[in-house]
């Protein structure tokens, strides 16, 4: 059912009190109402049960064999305490213990945005889209590629809070690399809370960003400590330094979030022939390993925080050492990733990704095929749903609208197919017969609005309109959406004494230096 | 697993005795060995059994309360016989009749080549990928789009030979209109059996062009017409005239085919809001009425007669009434169809298609979104394969390379993940350990050159590189790809007296005036 300006938008943008479409008095881009998305078909498995607990032993067995090196004194102490062997950084796992610590991991909980309507459920059959995180590069077709900055950085958050299919920021969209580093967390959050009102993430770079963020979180809500701790508001990825290792900030986010309540996303960054073995398999028990660790270790801190087991395994181009998405492998990967996921009753932190250099087919394919993974896979909360180009190299304006027609076209494929007896249309066949045609059909007039998903970027005009529109491509669509939607977009309403907590908070810790920058 | 130059591809060209690389020493286009491609994976359901009943029970209420027209005297006489309620052109059956018609339709055959390494298994498990067919014009980055012609059939029967993924011909690749009605088929087939020893298609467009395609067939594999009588060597495409009608030729083709045991695909062009009602429900319920009767029709021409189940159920764009492709609804339709087809066990036809104009990111997601579908669906003999544009009304040479690039990625995905303990990796990231890197491990030097994909059109080149070959798009990676394929292509083998043969056979039949134009 296709929705254009919906209710939803529509009470938003009331709430928001802006301006309307830039006082163009244009149509809105058309897009799909706010939905929570729940996957209704059981998820793809592609090995047998034998297999995937061959991949969980053999990553039980590197953990008590080899073991992971963790940068962190305080964090061995821990494990040490808890019946860890601790030999200098090394910390070998005895099975039993991990199979102990993770089994309190919660399957499924919400994400709390400042916008009850924009909480996000992760876990069991949910899926819900953010943005891409971490570029340190931008793009448009007009202006070219550039080093991350401010100003792309805000207008990538507006695109984020304009598409209903967004669910939530995975990081920032871009790096604001212009902002300085010990307060770069600061403005960044800050605008995460006004110009969104969805729920976001900080990044693990020390403990003062990580505990600032959390009071961000926490202001931008207008609630209590003792409320955040019940809720959790804030994620943050924690990326191990594949293969093996969890480093000090790292450890230091775990300890505060999960301390706190809050989400942490155990991701290894496993390509397969670099930093993980140069099999698909290898690669996943290298993932698993030390997903398990990062896992337990939050149920160290916390018994019960909210935890996710992030996948990030793809492979590498074997002839330049560059790293390749949207592949066969990356699918296959995302799929047990998936698998081994649901094994341990925890939600499954995904990508959709690609390789290519500029938003053509390459870009389209790759990053279908991501999705596909993904979604028959059963991931849960999919990062870098828009916007990531050249391997993360590139947040792209061009290749977020695209994406964001993609998400839709994924969203719209998962909601159930209608077999009421008016649908099933018998009677419409009825009244056409042998020969005729619908256009005109009393059922075709009821229904033709709403009937069919409308796409953002698709060009369906036959080829003599198309020439005469001057054969425009995919890209150029989506260049003049963005530019639409960033002159329609409006500020989400928000209470003036939260805005004034929050303004007095950031500036305070401006004013104190922000955070130390050698992490 | 990657193999350039696979032992397969360089037996058939040393079988082909041609030259070798176009005499310029080129490394050949990298590609996939040829390969029996089987799903490993249960087929996507997103109907229940209860939902998929009701859309069976209201298309025999279709069947038994509405009719379809056959325009044909004797089918309609064979159809009353056999229980049909007949009257004028309409044809009523009573749901037993269907229910008892189809159940004699095999669920697997082998369609028969002339070289027994194409022959390819239809049904079950067993996917296999043709060209497109049957689009009037051809389009190629350098020529443009134009009417289609001989010299651009020739050119795509080359590359359907050259790349491995391809198991058959899907029909004409593009329409040879410069060869005069009366004679198309006579040297388009001729072309068929002597620039490929693939399986191929015969259009039903009057009872002459069927018959010559049946016996240039069978004169192709040199075989009698026992053995061919046993042995599928020949397929055609039964479209109804949606809504509800089944038109002399298309009956002809049935009565032809089916007599003489060889395979005919219904297919039903249900596009919902234009030849089927606006819901995809019901366009599946009208799909399903019509692929009912003709199969039950082939069944009643010869019991056990191969015959395949085609949906073809896509949407339109209800602004222009377009065509839509590789829509949200054309995934649907697809991944219902093929629940609804292995309901009557039988062969499941579907299509990678695309409405977009051009080789950009749209054809590319329309593309990964039908195959998407269709293989988590269960699709067995896939049309339009390669090289389908703008709907159909294009075949694109750069197009099919992308196809084929597509096609092979999701051969390689549907591959098992090897499981073994040497791929499982333990001993390889002993060897590493903690911080290290894979490159240089025995595990790593052992598998690298094999261990992943290597894609046709993909470019993995890093920006700097990048930007320093010009910014190449996808198209024009795919551009050099098919050149280079029609410069190395190798005419395969052929026995001189099949040869004579069939000349003799084509030069009688041109010389008899070849068939009737007033189809």
């Amino acid at each position: 059912m296709t929705v254009t300006d919906t209710e939803t938008t529509r009470k938003s943008r009331r709430e928001g009190g802006g301006r309307r479409g830039g006082g163009t008095g244009r149509a809105p881009v058309p897009q799909l109402a706010r939905r929570k998305l729940t996957r209704l078909f059981p998820a793809m498995e592609i090995v047998s049960k034998d297999e995937l607990e061959s991949i969980h032993l053999a990553s039980l067995k590197v953990l008590s064999e080899i073991g992971m090196d963790f940068t962190l004194p305080q964090a061995r102490d821990m494990l040490r305490q808890a019946g860890a062997k601790v030999e200098g950084e090394r910390v070998r796992f005895d099975p039993a213990m991990i199979e102990e610590l993770i089994s309190s991991a919660p399957s499924e909980f919400t994400f709390h945005a400042r916008n009850p309507e924009n909480n996000q459920r992760i876990g069991g059959n949910a899926i819900t889209f953010g943005t891409v995180a971490s570029p340190p590069n931008s793009a448009d077709m007009d202006g070219g590629r550039r080093t991350g900055n401010y100003q792309d950085y805000r207008n990538f958050l507006k695109l984020a809070q304009y598409f209903n299919c967004i669910g939530f920021l995975s990081g920032y969209p871009v790096e604001p690399i212009d902002v300085h580093a010990s307060i770069r967390h600061l403005e960044a959050l800050r605008d995460a809370v006004l110009l969104t009102d969805k729920p976001f993430h900080a990044y693990s770079l020390g403990e003062e960003r990580i505990r600032d963020g959390i009071e961000i979180a926490r202001i931008g809500r207008g609630i209590s400590h003792e409320q955040l701790e019940k809720e959790p508001s804030l994620f943050t990825i924690i990326n191990t330094n594949s293969p093996l290792k969890l480093d000090t900030p790292m450890l230091n986010g775990i300890l505060e979030m999960s301390s706190r309540n809050q989400i942490v996303c155990v991701t290894p960054f496993t390509l397969a022939g670099a930093m993980a073995p140069v099999t698909v398999a290898g690669a996943l028990v290298e993932q698993n390993a030390e997903a398990l660790a990062g896992i337990a270790f939050t149920q160290l801190v916390r018994k019960g925080a909210p935890v996710i087991y992030g996948g990030f395994t793809s492979n590498v181009d074997m002839k330049s050492g560059a790293p390749a998405f949207g592949t066969p492998e990356y699918m296959k990967a995302t799929v047990v990733g998936g698998q081994l996921a649901r094994r341990y009753n925890v939600p499954f932190r995904t990508s959709n990704t690609c390789a290519a250099n500029t938003v053509d087919a390459q870009a389209a394919y790759e990053s279908v095929f991501s999705l596909w993974g993904l979604t028959m896979g059963g991931g849960n909360l999919i990062m870098h749903g828009a916007g990531w180009l050249e391997g993360g190299l590139v947040a792209s304006f061009e290749k977020f609208i695209l994406d964001c027609d993609l998400i839709q076209m994924v969203s719209e494929f998962m909601q159930p197919l209608e077999t009421t007896e008016d649908a099933l249309g018998v009677e419409a066949i009825r009244e056409v017969g042998p020969g005729g045609h619908f256009f005109g059909a009393q059922h075709t007039l009821a229904r033709y609005t709403n009937a069919f998903y409308s796409p953002i970027v698709s060009d369906w005009r036959n080829n003599q309109q198309w020439l005469a529109a001057g054969k425009p491509e995919a890209w150029q669509k989506a260049n003049a959406v963005w530019k639409q939607a960033l002159a329609d977009y409006q500020e989400p309403a928000i209470d003036d004494a939260i805005r004034d907590e929050l303004n007095a908070f950031v500036d305070r810790r401006k004013a104190e230096g922000g955070a130390p920058t050698d992490f």
